[in-house]
Parts: structure tokens; C-alpha cells; sequence
């Protein structure tokens, strides 16, 4: 059993009243002068963002409004928000919306306390110490940001996507109501869902089998989510079902199911070349690896697969045929996967098949051009992601 | 399904190599005085209070023994805590041993801060707005204070238990070193696990029945328990299985298992009567009454008692017959008890029967006169609580 450290200091105020505790929560954090940063559309449509002015504006705390997120937040708005933090003496940001304005966010909070280019934290060149406070409002579950240590930006001149992670990362505060997740459209649902799952399942997929708690918690999680992922997508406004799903997501990626047992994360690392390269979505880019790296390197440990069919899958356990149990359980997960309408090959993601090229060059990327590995249950090599690659299309 | 706040900022360290960080962590959360509360016996006879002493010397950090910390802490000693502390300009109190001494510590943490007496807390009659950073090196997982916002104090004079919950009562790191807790005798151990269970079954027996995931990680938390009480009894040094229950204790009261869902507590609230009259090992206590207090309320929510009896102790469910369910779930949560050797009535538990006045005595101060009820899934009055307590015997 491994030694570990957990820590989760995000507040997390969470239901239908949440948003009611907005401004709150950025005095009670010290927030004074605020960097409101989002991407557009449905945090305007909704109303939200105008919801969180007022508030503000209400308690007297000074605030600048700073949208323009997308999906796979860029760097280069990032180093805008750095600059626009330090001329407006900003001392908290606060993101409003999903992954990426969280992700965008906490970059731009560790920027402004850093001398040189904040890219350097990711591609591994600095190591951060302070950070500004960030806190959330969430209106996507899916990568976990607001509870977690990391956040993921992509470089788009060098079409890099890479991710940092430290205890400076983590939110102050989070404010989630799942009624604002009712509006988002069955695929992002989907995608969100498969992202949670994974971030849960890149944790579980270990070799460390002595850690009963962490493993049982992952599997209550990871079967409350699948159940609620149909039940979400059959009735998009079932209170109940996305708040199942919203609180899965902060807790499928705080730390939680990693106490004790080491982290795979292979199919992160394969899949931010994916979306680094093709703009795809995390989630759908996900699934569409997952099948092939589990019958990949399912061998390395049959038993871990076993009981991921057994107790996540609900499958019946045949010990005359361990292997078999595994496969079906991997099965399972492909026909989840199918049933919530997500690809389960990188061709049904791209619609069309990855070209040998491409093939190389994500391997080469993903490797460091061959000096890294990636993945712990079992290390993948260069030569062992192209053939992941391959195989999934 | 209820809105909720999660707030968990205790730092856990976890594992063996956790004490050599108690140094590092006092500084990082600013103790430059510290005071070291404890109890006596084992962290003296361990070597464990010089170990940290000896670090805290070397880091260059200044600190004052404060030891004879009982169990069922006296308020006695947290009023001497608290001059002292006021004396010696402590800035930081560092609890090692178990609930306690952590108890004891967060209630002298409180003290220091608060201009009145530091009973007006568990008297109801003052809030806290501020506490000293309190610290704490674990020895016993019992009542989960290292992570909970709660501690429970003795008034000796009143013979009066209380506890008192507060933001401000959350720790700001804990050691947890499972290796510390292979000697603890065979019923403190059992009396842990019964404690650290209850504190999950107090919030997952609840007339809430729509949190899914904080049902399913309660029920992963307690079978994960249940197992692994029975492997430390057998193997007292078994450092996995120790590893569980200290994890768990610190997860079954730090939040996680009531989010969105409203809690009972009776049973706590009936033995904190218990122990503060007759001064018995609480874990103890719960035992006594806890079968008695379920066959007394289980018609109020028989669902909720089949869900225990399926989930938690994996027996058959027999849709045609829920009460028998929810009984043999009963019968064999009782079963249990009597296999970790805890008590399963009062009369047990105190070597004879109770007496009607005393009886009379519990009740009239479990219900402050008759002035208030217990209990959520069932609410219980002065003479629900007289009966359970006759049940009890």
C-alpha cells in the first residue's frame, strides 16, 4: 500500500441555492478586485454570467468581465488574461462555465504570480509556488477542475495540449448547480459523463490491489454515474440524475479514488495528442482509445480487470475463466460507451481513419519524440502507442 | 435532494513514512509556538511524543508538553489548556493520540480565541468566528476528529458530554501512521470501528433516499469496514487492513457520506448520556444501543433498512417480506458486534441493568428537559428516548 497525501481544500457549495452564495464566497476568499472569465454562449443565454454580476456589483466588489474561452482553452488568451490581471491589479479570478474557463482560469492565476511565461509550468520547465485564488462556477461536470489540482491548455502555434498539476491549482471555492447542466446537449452530456468516469477509471486501473476502500469507493462511482448517464440522457431535466452526475464529476478527480494506489493515466496522456491535433472533444476522444489501450494491456493485469467487470460492470464472475471475464467487462464498457452514443475508435471520433503519418506523429508526440513513457498498470512505450493508435481506428 | 456545502481542508498524510512530515506541516500552516497535547501512556511508552518533539527541536520550532488528556476529555483541562496557551503566546496546537486528545486540543483552539468561557460553545450559548490552527498526529481512528469539524467535550462537574461543530473546527493537517495503531488492545480497536461506522450509519440512515452516489460510497465505506475488522482483530499488525480502518474513520465524519442527504444522530446523542454519566468507551455505548434504536425505528423506513441489510450486510433481498429484511439486516449488524466483542445493550455495557431513575435521568437530559427531540429518520422525545433506553437493558 502506498503512502499519500489528500488534500481537497475547495469549498463546494452545491444544489439549487448554490449560485446564491456567489459573492459570499469571493469576499469570504478575499476577492476584491475580480476576473470574471468565461467563454460565451450559453453562460450569457442563461443569464448566469449577468446573475454573477449583479451579485458582485450588489456587495461592492469590483470586477472585470473576460470571455472568449473555447473548448481546449489556448494559451494565447490565457497570457491575455495574465497582462489584463496585472494592469487591473486583479486578486481573484472567478470562471463561469465548464472545464475550460476553469482550466483558462487557474493558468491565468498562476501566471500572474510569475515572472516568466506561464507556458513553463506546462511544458515542465517551472515549478509553480503561489498562485492567485481562483473560484468556480460550474456549469459542465466533466473535468472535475473545480475540486482537482490540474488544469490542462493547449499551445496552439505548437498544436501541444499539456497538462499542470500542483496543490496552487486547486479552486478556493466552487459553486455547482446542477439545473444549469439541464441546457447542455446530449453529446457534451455524453462526453462529460465518459470524462468523469475516466478520470476515476485512469486511477483504478492499477497494479496496487491491497487498497479495498479506495477501490470500493471508485466502484460505488463509477456505477452511480453509469447508471445516471442513462437516466440524464433520457430526461435531460431530472434533477436528481445531473447531480448524481455533477457531484461524480468533483469527486471522481479530487483525489478521492487514488488514496493508496498508483495512477495509470495512459489514455489521457494518448488522448490530449488526439484533441492537441484534431480540436476533438476530451471525453469523445476518451472512449474512442479506451476499448483498445484495455484489450491492449488487459493481460498485464488480469484480476484488476475482473473486478472492474464484476463490480463496476455487474457481470458474473467466472473463475474457470478470468481472461473471459475481463474481456467482457471491457465488452460492457464498449457498449456504454455505444449506448451513450460516444465513438469507440478513433474513426467513428474523426470520421475517417488516422493516416500512418498521423499515427507517427501522435507516438511521437505523445513519447517526447521517444524519451517518455506513459501509463503504470503497463508502461507504454512509443512503439506500444502506435499500435494503440492503429488498433483503435 | 438536499443542497449541501463540502468542506474538507485537512492535509492528510498517510502512510509510514507520515510522522517524519509533522515539522514541515506545523511550519507550513504557521506554528512557531506550539503546544503538544496528549494524553500519556502509549505516545509516551512509544517513543512517539519525543519523536516529534525531537523534529520539531530540529526544525527550529518552539513548543510546550501540555499532557493528561482522558478519555471523555474534561473541560478541566481544556480551561488549563487555555491559559496556558494565552501565557506562553502559543500560535498553534498540535494534538498526538486519539479522539481525546484531538478533542480536547480543538476545544483549547476555540478557548484561546473567544473571550468568554470556551463551554459557551457546547452550551449553545456563543458561536465561534475564529480558533487556532490546531495539527494532529493520529493514534487511534475512532471519532474521525482529524477531519471532522466536530468535537465532543466532558464538563465533569455537570457530568455533562456536549459537542460542538464549526468551520473552524477542521483541522488544518493530520498524520495518520497506520503502524501506530497495531497496539491498540482488541476492544479499543473494536470500539474504533464501531465509532467510526456509526459515524456513516448516523448519516445513511436517513429518510433521504435520492443521493445515490453519497448512498453507494456510504455502503462501500461500512462493507469496507466491516471486512477489515474482522482481519485486524485476527492480525493486530496487519498494516493493510489497519491502513482501512484509519482511512476510513477519516472519511466516515469528514462530510463525504452526508452530502445531499439529512442526518440522524440519536444514537450518538443517547450515548453521549451514556458516557457522560457513567463514563464508558463510547464506541462502546453506540453498540449498547444501536440494535435497540434500529428495531424501535425501522418501521419509519423500512426501505432504508432493506437497502442496509442488501448492501451493507449482503443478504438476500426478499421482495415479498421488506420488514424481515430490514430485521435480519438488524440481526446481523447485532451479529456483528458480537464477533469485534463490542456490547449489544446497555446492561452489557455496564455489567448490570439500568435503573428506572437513572432512565428517567438519561432522558431528562438527552432531551434538555423535555425541551427537544433527537433523531431525523424517526424523531424521538423524552419518552421515546426512555424507552429505548429501557429496550436497551
Amino acid at each position: 500500500m502506498r503512502d499519500f497525501t489528500y488534500y481537497t481544500p475547495t469549498e463546494v457549495v452545491f444544489g439549487r441555492s448554490a449560485e446564491d452564495h456567489v459573492a459570499e464566497l469571493v469576499k469570504k476568499y478575499g476577492g476584491h478586485r475580480v476576473l470574471i472569465h468565461y467563454g460565451g454562449g450559453s453562460v450569457v443565454r442563461s443569464g448566469l454570467l449577468d446573475k454573477v454580476c449583479r451579485q458582485l456589483e450588489e456587495a461592492g466588489v469590483a470586477f472585470i468581465k473576460f470571455g472568449g474561452v473555447v473548448p481546449n482553452p489556448r494559451l494565447d488568451l490565457v497570457r491575455e488574461g495574465i497582462e489584463l490581471c496585472r494592469k487591473e491589479r486583479i486578486d481573484m479570478v472567478l470562471a463561469v462555465g465548464g472545464g475550460s474557463a476553469m482550466d483558462s482560469a487557474k493558468a491565468i492565476a498562476y501566471g500572474v504570480r510569475y515572472d516568466g511565461d506561464v507556458w513553463d509550468f506546462f511544458a515542465g520547465k517551472a515549478k509553480a509556488t503561489q498562485a492567485l485564488p481562483v473560484g468556480v462556477v460550474v456549469t459542465n461536470p466533466a473535468t472535475g477542475s473545480e475540486m482537482s489540482d490540474s488544469c490542462v491548455i493547449t499551445n496552439e502555434q505548437e498544436k501541444d495540449k499539456r497538462g499542470y498539476s500542483s496543490p496552487f491549482g486547486r479552486c478556493r471555492f466552487a459553486v455547482s448547480n446542477p439545473e444549469r447542466t439541464f441546457t447542455l446537449p446530449p453529446y457534451q452530456t455524453s462526453a462529460g459523463i465518459a470524462d468523469i468516469m475516466m478520470h476515476t477509471m485512469e486511477r483504478y486501473f492499477s497494479n496496487d490491489m491491497d487498497m479495498a476502500l479506495t477501490e470500493h469507493l471508485a466502484e460505488a462511482l463509477l456505477r452511480t454515474l453509469k447508471e445516471n448517464a442513462y437516466r440524464v440522457l433520457a430526461d435531460p431535466a431530472d434533477y436528481v440524475a445531473r447531480a448524481q452526475v455533477m457531484w461524480g464529476g468533483s469527486l471522481a478527480h479530487n483525489g478521492l479514488t487514488e488514496c493508496g494506489m498508483e495512477r495509470d493515466w495512459a489514455c489521457h496522456k494518448m488522448e490530449h495528442e488526439l484533441s492537441g491535433m484534431f480540436d476533438v472533444t476530451h471525453g469523445a476522444g476518451l472512449t474512442a482509445l479506451w476499448p483498445t489501450w484495455a484489450r491492449y494491456v488487459y493481460k498485464t493485469n488480469v484480476e484488476r480487470f475482473v473486478r472492474f467487470a464484476v463490480n463496476v460492470m455487474g457481470l458474473p464472475n467466472n473463475p474457470e475463466d478470468p481472461e473471459g471475464t475481463a474481456l467482457k467487462g471491457i465488452e460492457a464498457m464498449e457498449q456504454f460507451y455505444r449506448d451513450i452514443r460516444m465513438p469507440v475508435t478513433t474513426t467513428e471520433l474523426l470520421g475517417r481513419e488516422l493516416t500512418d503519418t498521423e499515427i507517427e506523429e501522435l507516438a511521437r508526440r505523445c513519447s517526447h519524440d521517444g524519451a517518455i513513457t506513459v501509463g503504470k498498470l503497463r508502461v507504454l512505450g512509443r512503439e506500444d502507442m502506435k499500435a494503440v493508435y492503429k488498433l483503435s481506428r
